[in-house]
C-alpha cells in the first residue's frame, strides 16, 4: 500500500473545516443528508468520521500553490470541487440503485430518494454560489470552468446510463464518457485554484491537461478495482461491477477484442437473469483472457505517462511538480 | 379571463430563441428529456408547442428595461430563470409523484426518474453557466444573486417536503417556505435584468422587494387553484392538492383557525387512506368554512397591493411600472 502523500494529509483539515462551515449555509433538512453523506454524521446525526480522502481539494490548494497564491484564496475552489464531487456521487447512488458508499449505507437508502435528490441540487448551487463570493476576476472565472466541467460530468452520467440499455458500446465511445464523467471534473480541481489566483494561462492549460490524464487514469484504476478489488478496500461487493452489469472500460475493451472470449461474454452480458457467483466469476476470467485487464493497467500507465508530460510543459517549481506527481502515482497503485 | 399582458408576448419568441440556442449545449440524451419537459417535442421526439406562459424570463426582460438595459444583454438572465424554474419543476414532480404536468405526462413517468434527475441537474448547471459567459461585474451579480435565489427554492421543497411528515405546521411557516420556494427565484427574475445591466442597487432592491411579494400571492392564488381550480385550466386533476393532502396555504390557515372545521379537517388530513371524492368536497368545504379561502384570496390581493408600494419607491419610468403592475394583476387573476 503506498503512503497517502503529503499534499492529500497537508491540507486536510483547513478543507475540513471550510466545507462545514459551507455546509451551514444549508438548511437544516438538506444539511442533514448532506452532513451524513460526507461522513460527517451517521444516520441518527451523531458525529463520525467517515470522511473520504479528499483528492480533489487537495489538487486544488497545489495548483493555487503552483500559481503562488495564497491557500485562503484557493479555499472555495477545494470545497467547491469536492461539493460537486459529492453532489455526483449522491445522485448517481440514487440513478444506478448503488445501495453501499465507503462502507456505509448510501444516503438515500437511509432518508429517501427525495431527500437526496436535494441534497445534491444543493450541493451543486452551494458550490456554485461559494465561487461567486468573491467579486474577482478568478472567482469568475473557477465558477465558469466548474459549471462547464459539471456540465460534462453530467454528460457523462447520461452517456453511461445510455450504455446500460444498448448492445454495443465502443472503446472510443466509453472512454469520452470516462472523460466526461471523471476527466472533466478533476482536470477542474488540477487547476481551480491557480484559476482563482489569476495564474499564467499557460499554467492553467498545463494543469487541465494533467489533470485530465489523471481523471482517465484513475477511472481506468477504479474500473479494475471494481472487478477485481477487494470489498475491504473499495467498500463494495466482490464484482459489483459485473454484478450491474457496467459497461465499464476493461469489459469494454474485452467485449470487442474479438476474441472467442469476447463473444461468451457478451452472452452473458446480454442475460437479464440475475448471475450466479460462479458465472460472476467465469465473466472475471473472460474479461481478463480477451486482454481488458492487462489494458486497463497499461492505459492507466500510459495516461499517467501522458499527464506527468503535462506537468513538465507547465513551467512550474519543480518541487509542486513532484508532489502532483506523487498524488498521480498514489491515485493508481491502489490495491491492484 | 384577463388577457396576456403585452410583456409576456412581446418577448416571448426572443426567449425562445435563446433558449432553444442555449439548451444545444447539452448532451443529446439530457436534451431529450429538457426538450419534451420544456413542451418543445412530444414523448418521441417530434415537434409539439407545449411550453409554458415563460412569465419569468418577461419579468426579466422587463427588469433590464427598467434599467435601461438592453433585450441582448438581459436575455441570458431570461434564459437562465427559466431553466431553474424548469429544473425545480421537473425534480418537484419526481419528488412529490405528480404524473402530470401542463396536461402532459410528466417527464419522469415519460424517461423515468434516472432521465429527470439527470436533466434537472443539467438544466441548474446550464442556468449558472451561461449567465457567466460574459465576463461583466453584472453578469456576475446576477450569477450569484441566481445560485442563491435557487438555494432558497431548495431550502423551501425540503421544508415542503419536511411538512408533509408533520402533523402541525404553522402559518408562519408555512409561508416562510413558500417566501423560498416561490418567492426567492420570482424576486431574482423580477430584478436579474436590471443586474445584468448593472442598474442602480436602489432599482434592483426595489424590484426584489416587488417580486418576493407577487411570488407570496402567486403561490396564494395557486394554492387557491388547487383546491378550487378547474382542471382544463390547472392541467391538474380536480381538488389535487387536497387527494396529495398537500399542506397548502389555505389549507394550513384553516387547519389553525381554532374551528370545528379546523379540528374536523385536521381529521381528515391525519387519515392515511385514500380519500373517496365525496371526503375530498368534504374537505374543501372544510377548508372554506374555516376561513381558508377568503383569507387566502385576500392574503394575495394585500401582497399584490405591498408589491405595488416597491413599484411606487423604485423610482422607475410609469410605463414600465404599469407594465410590472398589468403582470400582476394578471398573474392572480388566474380563473378564480
Amino acid at each position: 500500500m503506498t503512503a497517502v502523500p503529503a499534499p492529500i494529509t497537508d491540507g486536510r483539515a483547513l478543507v475540513d473545516r471550510a466545507m462545514r462551515d459551507t455546509a451551514d449555509r444549508l438548511d437544516p433538512l438538506t444539511r442533514r443528508v448532506v452532513a451524513y453523506h460526507l461522513g460527517w454524521t451517521d444516520a441518527d446525526g451523531r458525529p463520525a468520521e467517515a470522511g473520504g480522502k479528499a483528492l480533489r481539494p487537495a489538487l486544488a490548494l497545489l495548483s493555487a500553490r503552483a500559481a503562488g497564491t495564497p491557500y485562503e484564496t484557493a479555499l472555495p475552489g477545494a470545497v467547491a470541487v469536492e461539493f460537486v464531487h459529492a453532489f455526483s456521487l449522491l445522485h448517481d447512488d440514487l440513478m444506478d440503485g448503488d445501495r453501499t458508499r465507503r462502507h456505509r449505507p448510501a444516503a438515500w437508502t437511509v432518508f429517501g430518494p427525495s431527500a437526496a435528490i436535494l441534497g445534491g441540487d444543493a450541493l451543486l448551487t452551494l458550490a456554485a454560489n461559494l465561487l461567486l463570493d468573491e467579486h474577482t476576476r478568478g472567482a469568475h472565472w473557477a465558477a465558469r470552468a466548474l459549471t462547464a466541467a459539471t456540465q460534462r460530468l453530467i454528460a457523462g452520467q447520461a452517456l453511461d446510463l445510455g450504455f446500460e440499455q444498448r448492445d454495443h458500446v465502443t472503446l472510443d465511445e466509453c472512454l469520452a464518457m470516462a472523460a466526461d464523467k471523471t476527466g472533466a471534473l478533476l482536470a477542474c480541481a488540477c487547476s481551480i485554484g491557480a484559476m482563482l489566483g489569476e495564474g499564467p494561462a499557460r499554467l492553467v492549460t498545463a494543469l487541465t491537461g494533467f489533470g485530465s490524464e489523471l481523471g482517465l487514469a484513475f477511472q481506468l484504476v477504479d474500473d479494475l478495482l471494481g472487478v477485481w478489488g477487494s470489498p475491504g478496500t473499495t467498500g463494495k461487493p466482490v464484482l459489483s461491477d459485473l454484478r450491474a452489469r457496467k459497461k465499464s472500460l476493461p469489459v469494454v475493451y474485452a467485449l470487442n477484442a474479438g476474441t472467442a472470449e469476447s463473444e461468451r461474454l457478451a452472452e452473458l452480458y446480454a442475460d437479464p437473469g440475475t448471475p450466479s457467483e460462479e458465472t460472476l466469476r467465469e465473466m472475471a476470467r473472460l474479461v481478463e483472457a480477451a486482454g481488458g485487464r492487462d489494458w486497463a493497467a497499461a492505459e492507466a500507465d500510459r495516461r499517467i505517462a501522458s499527464a506527468e508530460r503535462y506537468l513538465d510543459e507547465s513551467g512550474m517549481d519543480h518541487h509542486i511538480a513532484a508532489e502532483f506527481r506523487d498524488i498521480a502515482l498514489f491515485v493508481t497503485a491502489r490495491d491492484h
